[in-house]
């Protein structure tokens, strides 16, 4: 116990059970056998302590716990540790609109910014991690293109009356210094001299070039205008593929810490852009002789697929509910055509921004702060 | 005091009388003296009452309540009262930002939905009859354009932090219920048969050309899109000619109820549009013989000169206050070409969104629920 904050304490393997034993809702995931329970703490992420519990009877929970302020930097970057609230917040809401690729929250301690939730359990993996091992995913397009569609068109004013998504929209708001956090590292370092950007003589001269395109600075301030501006949907805010666990049967979205009421592109280009990370870094992962040209090919058609199934998806939940939201009242765009060239230009701009987004979102992975390990191992 | 409701009760002439008396922050404006008082009921509005307050040594104040429902309409149509909290807020803050242009708030009760503000004595009228009256205001484009660039500027992202930005959007997503308002009856109602569009047999065929105009429809989904989500900088959301009262010398606008963060284009389009209908309304008010061909140029002038005075004050604003908002960073756009880029983008992009919004509010004030007294009188 590191630290005391108005309740909040720092937890540690020791303090961690005790507080299991004391907490009906996670102990009776563990069918209150605390026996032979083991804590593994296995956060590789930037910001948060991760630990799977299990007991020898089979047993399993993960416990996530924000601290104060960005783990891999420590505490000089103070950051609130309520993105927890707004982390179970979205488990919870997305897992509700798409319970088959979110887990499940059991329990969250507002006072102690923990989260205990379902243990993604092996042979599940980090997405990145597969990609870099050279692994096909053949449902991957299909489950994310279905958490995305659910996600993003169940929390847009598609689906919702203005009445509710303003509410939640104010509640977000909350969320504002993790938002802050991505303005800073996505839209705005990579552009500029910053102490933060990680550098490599190799990629000197791109980041200078990066600095100096005009065009594309321009492009980058519509960008992040957008996402400080546009309460499009509920997106994740982080979907890059280390927020995703992936068997070849099932997808998990987990992280969405960075969640708040932004454009859908945000969501899509990142899922997107990272994908196309994981395409240009293949060539850096040829094991011995095998080259990965077939698996290129595997993660161009599941770029391809995401958007197409998730267009198709999207437009299929809008078709269904065409007497709900409230953007496109139903009295107004109920001619076939009518509605057919509303969807039309929808779709289009959303294409447009995911691109924008997926792009700014590479940039950044390559002259920002924060790299992938695609290009790195 | 017909009403009870936690304490709020609509005042009739006596119980204000009683409320000022018992309210030092409004009764010192009276010199504290209430001899020979008198209260006068002027709403001429859609939703709120009005009293202009005097007393007989020259003292005046002005208050303003607002009740449950859309006064015009009744209590069949309600309406939250704490619209009175957002429009009191905002002329403190618009006011605050441009003190010329909008009048003192001397006192406001949350529990009575009740401001007291200054009177804009006479000669000030609403802008509207002025200009059915035929009237030059000389510096109306001078002024409401110093009016929007300030209250815009110094609202938006080019000035705030994110972080003030989302505590006051979060803020006035409690003003839900007057912005759904604007929903139904500009972006909405206009497009479809609905029993709140006034209508005329001189305008049914007009009607029904907006209701089958496919294009115009879809132009509009992106406006009503743009008004839900994107969180600009505080409007001032009913920025028409009857929220404006002038005198040769002075302009004061009242009456933001329906304030909240939205796109900056509404309200510059709700004054051009507004504008614009007056131009088009002066052929019906050629008074014996003497033709308004002169002042349809003056209005056409003061159309021009509105945006390009608004476009000089504002890109002059942004470069004097270039290291304070967090939208365009200057480390990120200080070289002055790329400046100018960026500039002449936002400015472009505002021109565009003005003139869509300008065209819904004109649609709307003539196959709508609210007409103006400009084609009516
Ligand atoms: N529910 C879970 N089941 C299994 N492993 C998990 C789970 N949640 C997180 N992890 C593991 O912990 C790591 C860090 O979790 P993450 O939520 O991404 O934390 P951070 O917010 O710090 O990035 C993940 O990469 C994953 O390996
Ligand atoms: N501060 C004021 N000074 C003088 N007259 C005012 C003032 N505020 C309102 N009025 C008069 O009352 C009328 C209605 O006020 P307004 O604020 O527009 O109410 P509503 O919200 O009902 O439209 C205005 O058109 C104007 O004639
Ligand atoms: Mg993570
Ligand atoms: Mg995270
Ligand atoms: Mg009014
Ligand atoms: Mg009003
Ligand atoms: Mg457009």
């Amino acid at each position: 116990m590191a630290e005391v904050d108005g309740g909040f304490r720092t937890l540690d393997e020791q303090s961690l059970i005790d507080y299991i034993s004391a907490t009906p809702a996670v102990s009776s995931r563990l069918g209150n056998d605390l026996e032979g329970i083991s804590v593994k703490e296995v956060g590789d992420g930037n910001l948060n302590f991760v630990y799977i519990v299990s007991n020898s009877s089979g047993g399993s929970v993960v416990i996530k716990q924000a601290i104060p302020y960005i783990r891999c930097i420590g505490e000089s970057w103070p950051m609130t540790k309520e993105r927890a609230y707004f982390e179970a917040l979205t488990l919870r809401e997305h897992g509700r609109l798409c319970t088959a690729h979110v887990p499940e929250v059991y329990n969250f301690d507002r006072n102690l910014s923990l989260i205990a939730m379902r243990y993604v359990e092996p042979p599940h993996i980090i997405l990145r991690k597969g990609l870099i091992a050279g692994i096909e995913y053949p449902l991957l397009a299909e489950h994310m293109s279905e958490y995305m569609a659910r996600t993003l068109f169940f929390t847009s004013l598609l689906f919702r009356s203005t009445t509710e998504h303003k509410r939640e929209v104010a509640n977000y708001c909350g969320n504002v210094e993790l938002c802050r956090l991505t303005e800073q590292v996505v839209f705005s370092d990579p552009y500029k001299v910053s102490q933060y950007n990680r550098t490599s003589p190799y990629l000197d001269h791109d980041a200078e070039i990066v600095r100096e395109d005009d065009i594309l600075k321009l492009e980058v301030a519509g960008l992040k205008s957008m996402f400080c501006e546009r309460s499009q949907a509920l997106i994740h805010g982080d979907l890059h593929t280390g927020s995703v666990m992936v068997t070849t049967e099932s997808t998990q979205v987990i992280d969405p810490e960075f969640a708040f009421y932004g454009p859908m592109g945000f969501d899509i280009g990142a899922f997107v852009g990272n994908l196309i990370l994981a395409f240009f870094s293949q060539d850096g992962h040829t094991d011995g002789g095998k080259d990965r040209i077939a698996y290129k090919e595997w993660i161009l058609k599941t770029i391809e697929d995401t958007w197409n199934l998730f267009h198709k998806k999207f437009i299929c939940l809008w078709n269904e509910n065409r007497d709900v939201g409230e953007a496109y009242l139903v009295d107004v765009y109920k001619k076939p055509e009518l509605l057919l060239l509303v969807q039309g230009k929808y779709m289009k701009d959303l294409f447009h921004d995911s691109l924008g987004f997926g792009a700014a979102k590479m940039i950044r992975r390559i002259v920002g702060v924060a790299h992938v390990e695609d290009f790195e191992s």
